[in-house]
């Protein structure tokens, strides 16, 4: 795909991203081999076979581990969250930030439950994006800055990084980056991308599909009909999605393996995608959200979830259940006996 | 359903069913009354709010707890395996219980990783159950014995139960009974409860058929049309799917929540289910197989799978991870802050 390219601020980031290291073929290799010779029929622990695999090929080791699990929460506050686009004040942001400080939250005890860090990225909470309705919620500078601070997300060490956010107003940012960068932008296009959120009633669903609709528009008035991802990035925002695209690249650059939480998350994993698909070849997505775009955008990118629990807090809650089950893919191919080690027989040659 | 009644030797057993205690109402509306107070979106946890409230009600308490949880593998052979139903050699399932001792299977690792004590119950392998092609499994006093003996599946104490498997030739045995139960006895119509199991070949998969149907015609001309599903039991075997069936029982006795895995021990459920389909209302389904005819019964059941992730190893691995899920669940409902303790503002009433 062609784009008209983005402000030059980026040109580092676009050099990192066409930079990205590749996967380690011959550790997922090494994987492949043990893992046939683990005593069970062959493919019968299903995904998490796959999931050992990955983890070796992007962490670049075998045997795979998952002894810190790390979960970054992004929170923001997006001046679009004026038009009642939310069932929640955008209060809640920062008190449910202080709620993740406190060890309150649904992510602290999720986190607790399966020992992983959480860290939590407060994003200028006190200091919203712009309005997108009316201008672009950041200028190039402040968005390279902020993708540069995201990178901070696996700084301490972790050998696998769930992805999570916070942040009154998200989902409708969310839906915008998702209609512009699929060109959805009349109200009926923007339906697939614009849902409930945290529990919208009717009249609020039919407002927020309108301001993401109107968002769009003002978008392609000002940088044309094929901007950059990284250019619908700024001009759509948020803070918290560009943080999460650093952490993302962060990641890859440092051998983490990922696992991407919801929607929002999702949203920001779809602007690298739009860049390039394979900037998402060391992610997985953790569990498919009961806000009913995300299922619709894991199938634009073809991405299969691991969990489907009719969740849809965020915070990186389904993720880190996510990293619960890496954590058992680990357990049972690092392990488990061979068949030569147990003294079981092997299939029948038939 | 009116059946044939079944043999008098399981009086007791019929008289335990019809005796089983209904779910602590009162427990389940503290922890919804609990849940609806927690800083998320109301019913934003999706499954882990269900799960903590069917805990609840069927552990009679509030708050639940996860912290004791148990696996009981039920390891039995059967004549059947003689047919070539089965891509491994029956010696496997004596094997795999030493490997189970040994600490060296997929389902070792996955207890350990989520702190569940294993229970292997060995049920005679050296004699294995009648071949059902000619005659009945086991008569009315050997099954209604090892209901008995399954009934230990929960000494020890636990606050929750998985119930997992181990036999060769077990899933030829589950969809007999299936294809007896829901009354499907030709080739055709046996052909959604017949998969691969553990792997079979084509001609394999061929022989699986028209051993389960001729195993149900057999039964049919000795027993009638309609025998009582404990008839059914007695008839097509196995010992582990009698103990499973003690296991669930025993369960719901002692208040203790179930964790059902895969195609083989649903199979134990259906027969129950059969019975009267409340039997199994403190049971949930952790997984759904990859075995295609787990999807097939769970739809008959009416019952939804926690996790989907394409496993098909049995021993209860499907079934632990799910109760990774159940922990999670307690550790949200448990531990997260209210909206008024953690100081953040509610839903805006619109």
């Amino acid at each position: 795909m062609t784009f008209t390219p983005p402000s030059k601020i980026f040109d580092d980031i676009l050099d990192l991203i066409g930079r990205l290291p590749a996967a380690h073929e011959d550790m997922a290799e090494r994987t492949r081999i043990r893992n046939a010779q683990l005593t069970k029929p062959e493919g019968s622990l299903g995904c998490l076979e796959d999931l050992a695999i990955w983890l070796s090929a992007w962490q670049g080791r075998h045997p795979p581990r998952c002894d810190q699990p790390m979960v970054s929460v992004f929170a923001s506050n997006h001046g679009v969250a004026t038009h009642g686009v939310s069932a929640f004040p955008q209060d809640v942001t920062a008190q449910m930030v202080a709620n993740f400080q406190a060890g309150g939250a649904a992510i602290n005890q999720l986190c607790d439950n399966i020992g992983a860090t959480l860290k939590v990225f407060e994003m200028a909470l006190d200091h919203p994006t712009n309005d997108i309705m009316t201008q672009d919620a950041m200028d190039a500078r402040g968005c390279a800055a902020t993708i540069a601070y995201g990178m901070e997300a696996i700084a301490g060490g972790c050998d696998i990084l769930a992805i999570g956010e916070m942040g009154i107003g998200n989902t409708t940012i969310a839906a915008a980056i998702c209609g512009a960068l699929f060109h959805d932008s009349d109200q009926d296009s923007v339906r697939d991308w614009v849902g409930r959120g945290t529990g919208i009633d009717e009249p609020g669903l039919q407002r927020k599909r309108e301001t993401v609709a109107a968002a769009i528009r003002r978008m392609r008035e000002e940088h044309g009909p094929d901007p950059h991802p990284l250019t619908v990035l700024c001009s759509l925002g948020g803070r918290d999605i560009a943080g999460m695209i650093g952490a993302i690249l962060a990641a890859r650059s440092q051998h983490v393996p990922v696992v991407i939480d919801g929607f929002v998350v999702s949203a920001a994993a779809a602007v690298l995608y739009a860049i390039s698909p394979h900037t998402l070849d060391h992610c997985i997505f953790g569990h498919v959200s009961a806000e009913q775009a995300h299922r619709a955008l894991l199938n634009r990118m073809d991405k299969r979830p691991i969990l489907d629990l009719g969740m849809r807090l965020g915070e990186g809650t389904g993720a880190v259940l996510a990293i619960g089950i890496v954590k058992a893919a680990v357990a049972t191919h690092n392990g488990m006996r061979t068949f030569t080690d147990a003294g079981v027989s092997e299939k029948n040659i038939s």
